[in-house]
């Protein structure tokens, strides 16, 4: 009935690949998920949902289409829904993040990167 | 149009009151609250809001009628609609909460330490 506790250092130390978010909880129709990224992704939207990304170790830059906001351990910033973003992390950055359950890591731009049903860490 | 980013440590610097969550963001109709936790708070349950709640610094308990989880630094639970719990700290300890806007943090059991309108931080 009540969820297992969930210890982020153990969820992250099996999770492998960039730039594929994990479901690591579930409430009231919204997905907790943790992800690695490193590198550049790709420019999208989500055209319903807004988006939070919390940073639990690393830093890494979200890119807008008029400014750059860096963020670091400890911070976090909620993108609203259809402002484009593109994260890019210089070095691996471990990331949680909050967002309706469902929601593309793509967005609306698609392509080879989108993971369509990610898989519980 | 975009919020500006959150440093959860200059939010807590300045939240003094203990078992008084402020908003700190909001999204998708959820907000995320920072809280500050020691001693007992009360039993309650909300009967339509799941809650997170994400340890930032220290540790505590989250009792339930049948069993106890105890949350450190990196860990977070979930309790989902209509169970009961109460949170207890044996020293002060910070939290981050996401839940639905508007969940009260006594949820159905009311009372003195009800805090009806959070302020934002």
């Amino acid at each position: 009935m009540i969820p297992d506790k969930v210890v982020i250092a153990e969820k992250l130390a099996v999770l492998r690949e960039h730039w594929s978010p994990r479901i690591v909880g579930e409430l009231n129709g919204q997905h907790v998920k943790l992800a690695k990224f490193q590198g550049e992704f790709i420019w999208h939207a989500h055209d319903e949902e807004d988006e939070l990304f919390l940073v639990i170790s690393g830093s890494f830059e979200m890119q807008f289409r008029d400014r750059t906001v860096a963020l670091r351990e400890g911070e976090f910033l909620i993108v609203p829904r259809g402002v484009e973003h593109r994260p890019v992390a210089a070095e691996e950055v471990c990331i949680l993040l909050f967002e309706p359950a469902g929601t593309l890591n793509t967005g609306n731009a698609g392509g080879d990167r989108t993971v369509v049903n990610p898989e519980r860490l």
